[in-house]
């Protein structure tokens, strides 16, 4: 967390990953981002992780830092108070801080950019939608398309990522859309609406990274090489105790590095004369990987990992041990409030445990630690009455009436 | 392309995927983007997937629309080059817009922090370094400590992913926090130096999405579940015609839209029954998935792609077809200029093929088409003449001594 967005308010209606990255991004830039969520909460209220009790750390994960608002989103009453919030002046009242909306939901009657246009005309509405045609799309369909699957692990078969690769890279970029837009406005005082399509953010990748040019001009396409770095050296290998490494030479100076920290510079000069290659170059080492892989797999397999982190520390080798989940929160300091991307938080309804801030350390913006998400609906009565100035008493009335929630559900 | 941030200039010393995609954004939306290398070309000039002449594609697809500045940074002379375009004035003079620098490489003497501050008193520096103690690493061995490889695939063994997700995650976080620190400058004038490590972006992902929560609340970690979904159901299968498809009911909505698309629902319900869980839950969903699966997987297998695309239209199934990078090249028409997102576009010494620009439609910035990537050095002259003001017979002098070079590669 810092503060360099702290005059910014951000009004989010999302579920699952994307949208809600994006403004958590926000939020850990110190913006007052506003979660609204229909009373009970969104489709991605129980999603897993969950704790014995049910809590969502997927939820809570996601939703680090914002506000929390629960209003009756199927009532009009409720899409109204949502469409204040969202085109209401910013913190502390400034109005170029206010009216800037993030969503990857279906528009909602008068949450829609038309009609929040009508009430601020410099409203910025972000949208992430699935296929351009408005087609509905995920992570997972959008990932099935993208050819990666196909060239994943041995080939054969598709296999899915688990990392939620697009649904990251669309909220980042909804983020970084999200400024530009809030640029365009400070300097000309225009909204506009941004839309995106989460198959596009993919087809954009696959074209960024020259597979479509692949396509065009060879007629084929990488094929699935397992484990192995494609178009230079890279490879797993097992230890002595059962552990796995991974080993890159993707430069000449990693290259010579690897020679010299296994001592099997000669050998590997050897694998060079053999299979015709000159070694030093990437497609080289590329088209010996079998031959170079056979020597690293005997140097590893006689080598525990504390014995292969020794031979490498301080050589230059670019290499990497493999660890799961739990060997990462249990064992490795990173990933712990010894790092200070980390801090240890409550999260109510949870516990204690570290969370993570945004990755970056800036100069001119002190790290503050992350903060929890919110209990749903926790904020309902603050926004009501800081933002839309309700008096008590027409909040009271609201809760009566079932068109808003607090975080005890009612 | 759009010009929302044609005003600022970025100076990137950058190689392989994270630093130069985000600079390709900042160029994608309208900003000149200097990318200087080393004469020559940096360590990813020929990176994989070439042309049949070694051209990489690779490097056209990150570096598109950017300027190319080639000089002989192993010189004193080429680093105060670099230097002094790094700390100019930006487009058209205005001093806000330049000072801007973005980096994934040891910083070289003169082109530290300290160093440009001292040149540029509000100067920004972005840098993306491996781990946050300074020691090497890459999305390849980042992803190894993950804890993604090993619960990719049906386990066992890691599986790697292709697409470089941890890269591509921090180069549009660097895309995003450039905006913040360019924001705090336009309002405060102070500049500052934004330090990000590689390492740090996947342990907050792994964070975000609740892993560290599962493990240290649950002691656990979710499992390799080959292609299914975890917690909910989702799963790939085979058709008819030796394609496959992945189908998914992560909402009670689409989970009834599945049993009737299929005609299958009085079948599901006794899945229910027998496996006594409530389908209606994600939770239940998740806990039958084999059953579910067996339904679906002879369905599948007795329909071809079409007559699956033909039974799933309209219905809210979510859903979609695996393809390869030459199916979705040649037979998908999102992936050419059929999509307004790409054009045909000539890049030099490649040829013409579509390429992607910014996976965003912006009501106030209207799209303009992907420009290619430079050919190295080609913008070299332009730069040393118009930003720095050199004469022609200094550029000449330059270029007599090694310290500059041109497309040419002179």
């Amino acid at each position: 967390m810092n503060r360099l967005l702290a005059d910014l308010r951000i009004v989010e209606f999302s579920a699952f990953v994307a949208a809600p990255l994006g403004g958590m991004t926000m939020a850990q830039f110190g913006a007052e981002v506003i979660r609204i969520d229909p009373i009970g909460g969104a489709i991605d209220f129980a999603r897993w992780p969950v704790t014995k009790d049910g809590a969502s750390l997927y939820w809570a994960g996601l939703n680090k830092a914002k506000h929390s608002v629960a209003l009756a989103l199927d009532k009009p009453e409720g899409r109204e108070l949502a469409q204040a919030i969202a085109t209401a002046p910013g913190p502390g009242g400034n109005p170029g801080g206010g009216g800037i909306v993030l969503t990857n939901l279906p528009p909602l009657p008068g949450l829609d950019y038309a009609s929040l246009k009508a009430k601020r005309a410099d409203v910025i509405l972000l949208r992430l939608i699935g296929n351009r045609d408005g087609s509905a799309a995920v992570d997972y369909t959008v990932n099935a398309a993208s050819g990666f699957p196909l060239v994943t692990g041995p080939g054969g078969a598709p296999v899915n990522h688990v990392l939620p690769a697009w649904d990251i890279a669309a909220g980042l970029y909804l983020a970084t859309a999200l400024l530009a837009a809030e640029r365009h406005r400070a300097r000309t005082g225009a909204g506009q609406e941004v839309v995106a399509a989460l198959a596009d953010v993919m087809l954009a990748m696959v074209g960024h990274l020259g597979y479509v040019g692949d396509v065009h001009f060879n007629g084929r396409a990488r094929p699935a090489i397992g484990n192995d770095l494609y178009g230079s050296f890279g490879r797993d290998f097992a230890t002595s105790d059962g552990r796995r490494v991974m080993i890159i030479a993707l430069t000449p100076r990693q290259w010579r590095a690897l020679g010299r920290a296994t001592g099997l510079a000669d050998k590997l000069a050897m694998v060079g004369t053999m299979m015709e290659v000159d070694l030093d170059t990437e497609a080289g080492r590329y088209e010996a990987r079998d031959a170079i892989a056979a020597l690293l797999a005997r140097w590893c397999a006689g080598k525990s990992l504390a014995e292969i982190a020794a031979a490498f520390a301080g050589s230059g080798v670019l290499w990497g041990p493999f660890q799961d989940f739990v060997e990462l929160v249990r064992d490795d300091p990173c990933c712990s409030a010894a790092n200070p991307l980390f801090a240890e938080v409550e999260q109510p309804g949870i516990g204690r445990y570290p969370m993570p801030g945004l990755p970056f350390d800036f100069g001119a913006a002190p790290r503050e630690p992350p903060r929890p998400a919110p209990r749903l609906g926790e904020h309902t009565d603050q926004v009501l009455a800081e933002v839309l100035g309700l008096p008590d008493a027409e909040i009271a009335r609201l809760h009566d009436s079932g068109i808003i929630a607090g975080p005890n559900g009612k």
